[in-house]
């Protein structure tokens, strides 16, 4: 290592402190090692009226402080336990208090599709401002829009490289990407494009929150091996609907793959008895705990992307290349 | 009722939309009919990913909206569920959105007592400003100062008539108010004055959130009955150290007065199983579940106080008799 | 008309003040018809260093003053005159100022999809705010998450029900609708779906902001009629080239339907040079001069449902009917 | 002095820049004293309508600003001097203002205790950060939770140590600790545990501002010396009821700890003239004028306290160790 | 008084409450008289520790509450008692707080003249924000621009109309009207202009805040009486000054008009010594004691313009007439 | 160049980061090669639609950036693309963003001269704000005042001197200056007393925004030769008007000087018509485009101004020196 990058490396263990929400210590760890730092300690525990309270371990003043924390598996507490972490690192003087955010759960309610709802996608981003956060970083939103209802500097990070390095190194001359509902068809439209093959999309009709009817297939599946590229897996309602219309087309294998494998409720247990579904390719930016771990699912880590993000937010350098900028999917 | 009374409950039923949050219906279905009000419907269910959602089931244009919640059983649920709530109303164009709070379970946590903890009284007074409260009700207050941590309008009513007239009913001629603990002394030298009676306190030592030594009893209690009088009653264990320590100083029956019966984990079973204890009266403040009425349990009615107050905001008339103004016990 | 309805008459005439911007004030005159109010007068000149001074007309102290004004053709100006008319209004002691965009030009900069870049329509929603907007009623943004980039309560109009009842009067059995990319193709789903129709969707490659490739159609078109349906028509670019690449795949007669109706700069004399193109189908949200009104043209009255959505707003009745809910297209 | 002391004492003098208000340049200049900085000119002068003018003597562009002001003895004119020369610090570009507060008079205002007052405590704190305070630092406020007012981070710093060292160089066996009041007998709890000794308390009942009758004494304070322990004394008229009321229980001699030596009105004439008080033990965060400092009174300097917590802050180490942290007197 | 009037009457009345801060309870007491209306009670008193307590004597809740505050004879004390009545109104839940400071004595300090100083115009301006005005009315600001320093609606108004009818039943031919500074000669022109006679105008040099010397006479005053026009006089120290000169230039009787009579230190006795000046004509903005109204004073009361304002703005009328509009002095 | 010097040039070089909006790009480089750093590109194009799209063409995290941009020749456009800028600058984590608006056109409007207008210079200095920038820079603002309109630290530069060194070089004894209106005597009575000479004003009746009849000239001009100086010249009707009538009262060659160069209109035609005008001086915060360059004219550069104030600004550095302090011009 030279001087300059040993400088810099001193630099970035004075001045920065990382600290864990609850959800899911084991990212923050990967993170802070991909940094070279100590992930600092945090206490939280519930007073006897079920309330959190929470402590950070480590003095932070004038120091970059970093919260990490994704609002799985138990969003509210999830939420109020950053936002009381944020509180308690401005106004023990921390000189910016950046929000890492790897899945941020509340995305997808990003718009009014019925009458006296909250935005509360919009209404989180607020209350993260409010409770201190001066910068935030977090990947894949739901819509990229989403980008747009922080008032703080925000890094939109992308795991599109990990899934396109991962897939480029497949033969797939007889692959195409397939998105579960045409109008969020950008996202598996970028991936395409990025592999050099072809898209489809499901015409996707929501009965409720856990049950959709795929009417149609829009594009051509038949004898075709299959990548569904989504943001998220919950429940896998949507999907197995999908497999099932796409089976009836035709196609061939299918390989999930998407970056927040959230797996909710049924979902393993549905996913494991449909033959077609040969792979799932998901990311870490949720836990996933040792039962949720099935034989054919791959986990690629986004701790070398938030770490090198971290990294050069503190030092001032470019972090363009790694952002999710959704430009046309052309 | 004479026709002015009619033209304003005319105006009360048109202008006023109250909603409940899931935490305590019943106590928002009594603050209604005090009001001669429907309760309106209200939506929350949780998306596959466990996010919640909400929708209230009624337009709010230009209305006065009134949205009840406790803090408790599931506070960081019910938080966020109130925040979704206010923002829904105030971003479907809601005239004023009124958050009725009857336990503000944070209201514990008001000062720095550690270092690098957030004093989430205020963090959660900021959070419902920032979500679209306008004018903020609540009651008995962890500390009185906590009304200072609201940007919005608030009311802090009080229970401590209620408590005054239950008393009052008794002969008290020998009987003390004790407070548990001498750095919180002044809510119960406030009834002892309202009662005309003496009071003592405990001097507390704490060992962790729910262990806590009473070293000493300041003041007399030997031969006396007592009247301990606090805010809440969580897990109990204060209350029990206490009551073994007014044993050793040979005081006689307990009566618990507390406002917030919260009555967490094994407080129910530990405070059965004390003699002295002839009778708990509190409030319905939160949710009691049947489980946990024990035969020699009171539980008086705040709904009134909250109908009233209510009442006087929408016709613009003087509240001030509600109030918790905490004058100096003397 | 009922004495009822008189006084309502009376009371938005009261209460109202209208004032048209620069932009457009024709649809505004439309709108101060519908609600029976007259348009208040608005002075706009240049000082002699080109800045604009603006003047309004009458008082408008207690009063709700709606400010009407599009955002095209002058953009620029546009909202610049509506920001001093915003401020003007509120300085002045209006009792809530409606800011009335039909055509909110820069929802279209939504994103992030370039370093280094503003999300426009945020910012502009956040300028508004700040020259005073307390209410925003807008229609069709170009995408619904740009609902949330607003901080005062925001109606989001649809012009949904326009085109469905325009077009529910054709026989349709051999139509199916075609959104123009595939990554924002839910607009385009939903108006099949309310017409029971099919939906397909063109793959765009872009290679400037005026130059793009379609290429491919995702979805079967061969012998159909198409409508075409966008949010916005500005130069025509994109719909040339579908229409291109529709008749490739055998596709008939094409009508185009569109809420916002720029045609800048070559749109009107591109498409009026191509056959297939049977009729253009687009609201009055955007000003259109007689030079480019195209015999073969028909433009749809969003008067009613502004007039209603204010009229609605000022007496405090439900508006949810009038919305752009954007539920899922199925 | 090692080479890397020099290098931050060198830090300190490059990045600090020292303002003194009106009410309490000793303090000041000891606190720059402690730093080794110079202590910067200030100007203040009256307009002939008898405002405040305020001119800081020296360039504060990029620079850590300390603007040093007590609220007493003029408490309107030291706030708006200190609002005034905030405003005029962030205006000329500092990079941070810190208002270091040693006695922040309004702190007994924290609570509404009466209908249709200011709980103006909150009011400062908030008329602070408009005129640009960045950063507050003050000394043992009036109650733990006037901290939360504040919405900039604030360092509450207590003078507990300072009383506890001093006292524990005496031997006090037959001594007990006594709070003037029950409803604030915490602070007394904490040092009397501290120094290993008892607690009792006075009952009051309060008939004026400056009228009050101690009513008990809880607790037993027969034949023992006490050290009466309050965080002000002002006009004394409270001590001076409790010193009564100590006698009729037989107490011994009587020493007065108070933080904020505030001595107003008829104070000194009254303290010195009752003959059981045989030492008064006070700090300098007011200013304490030559003629009134009588011969049993010690003055502990609070220099050093600040001077820390300003080194500190602006070296970006930890100050908890400086804090009051209120913990349960336990 | 026809119906309609009674009904307005009866609407304020209901609506209304006024409460008058200590500078100036007279002209509070004309302006409640003008309107109607009681005055309602306020109680301020001084904390042993000279802080200063507030009470409001009335519920405002929903009520339109007007605080009236001049900022003279004790600026800090009047401006934060003002701070702290508005604050408890707000807090109490007024509909709408109302600060009407006829004088806003802080308007000559707008704009840096040295360096590191507050711009405490805009200060005050934003203070007044902080504490709870949501509405400004205040009266011949030191410079038009004063107004922008606002954030919330500010009514201007003007004493011009005053004058000018005062002087309008003159004789006038051979006088014209003289500003004290060239810097500060527009006020002076317009009255001149409305009364239709000449213009003159003194060239200072400040040597200090009290001491200026004027160096020349611009424009000719030689056999003319004048009148003298500024906004406020203080000690009077620019005005001898002005009629030094005006003596050597030939002019004949002097008259003084101005219309914040502050008359500070020696004003009152220097003014009278000078025989040129035959009469000073002033306002009541600030309270004139017994002792300061010299035998050819003449007070005018702007009673009846801040009461018409009043009045227009709680009825939602116009006050357009009432205003400083300072359009350009041609 | 000394090895400290070396180190400040590199340091600025790093932590700098300068761009242009489209008003000005040659005063731009002018100021970056005055700071020896290169000029950052940055593009903008107008969308199919005729917004605005604004990318900064280098990454600004944790720089210092500055802004530059004149409010003309297109002032909307300009406004719009400079707070476009700041938004990209600010959410791409830049450190801090300067504005820097040599030319800050709304100037202007800084009060209400009309009924219902907007005092849009301060509307500006909120958007600003609103938009990101945390510093401005400007010169000569219409008023002082103006200064008191921005909410974030401002530097209000001065041209004052560049003027006064420029004529000092001439003989002046038979000089004197003259403001074209005595509203606005000031900014030429501070150059008259710089240059030792006298002042004279005119008395301008305005009959339109750029029609004026000058209806006196105040002072004595006969035989004498004039500088007249103003802030600024835009269509020139002033200038014209007045020195018709310098003329008539037998003053000689006239001398124009202006800071801002506007020459809008017909301006240039006309001045260059008026043989007593000898020189035209003004300075380069406009661009001046090479058809108004008269022969005549001298443009004075503020480039090491805005330079240097840029230079003190990043290193923390007393830029006092270079501000317009507009203290009385005596």
């Amino acid at each position: 290592m030279s001087n300059q990058a040993e400088d810099r490396g001193r630099e970035l263990k004075d001045s920065l402190r990382i600290f864990a929400g609850s959800s899911h210590p084991e990212l923050a760890q990967e993170i802070a090692d991909y940094l070279g730092c100590r992930l600092c300690t945090r206490c939280t525990r519930r007073f006897s009226n079920d309330n959190l309270f929470v402590q950070l371990g480590e003095s932070v003043r004038g120091k970059e402080v970093v919260i990490i924390q994704s609002f799985y598996p138990n969003p509210s507490d999830n939420i109020l336990e950053m936002l009381m972490m944020l509180d308690a690192a401005r106004s023990a003087s921390a000189k910016t208090v950046h929000a890492v955010i790897p899945y941020f759960s509340y995305g997808r309610s990003d718009k009014k599709d019925a009458p006296r709802i909250s935005i509360t996608a919009r209404l989180i981003a607020d209350l993260l401002a409010t409770a201190g956060a001066g910068h935030v970083m977090t990947m894949t939103l739901h819509s990229p829009q989403v980008h747009g209802f922080f008032s703080v500097p925000t890094d939109h990070l992308t795991s599109h490289l990990l899934f396109a390095d991962y897939f480029r190194q497949r033969d797939l001359r007889n692959t195409v990407v397939v998105a579960p509902d045409i109008g969020h068809a950008k996202r598996a439209a970028r991936l395409a494009r990025a592999l050099g093959i072809g898209v489809a999309a499901g015409d996707k009709e929501r009965l409720s929150d856990d049950t959709v009817e795929i009417t149609h297939i829009i594009g051509d599946v038949a004898g075709k091996d299959v990548i569904v590229h989504d943001d998220e897996i919950a429940t896998g309602g949507s999907i197995i609907a999908l497999v099932d219309k796409l089976r009836e087309h035709g196609a061939g294998n299918v390989t999930l793959a998407c970056t927040h494998g959230v797996f909710s409720g049924p979902a393993i247990e549905r996913l494991q008895q449909v033959p077609e579904i040969v792979e799932i390719v998901t990311t870490n930016t949720v836990p996933l705990p040792k039962e949720k771990r099935l034989p054919h699912m791959t986990v690629l880590s986004v701790a070398p992307i938030f770490g090198e993000a971290i990294r050069r937010n503190v030092l001032g350098q470019s972090v363009g290349s790694l952002f999710a900028y959704w430009p046309d999917p052309s």
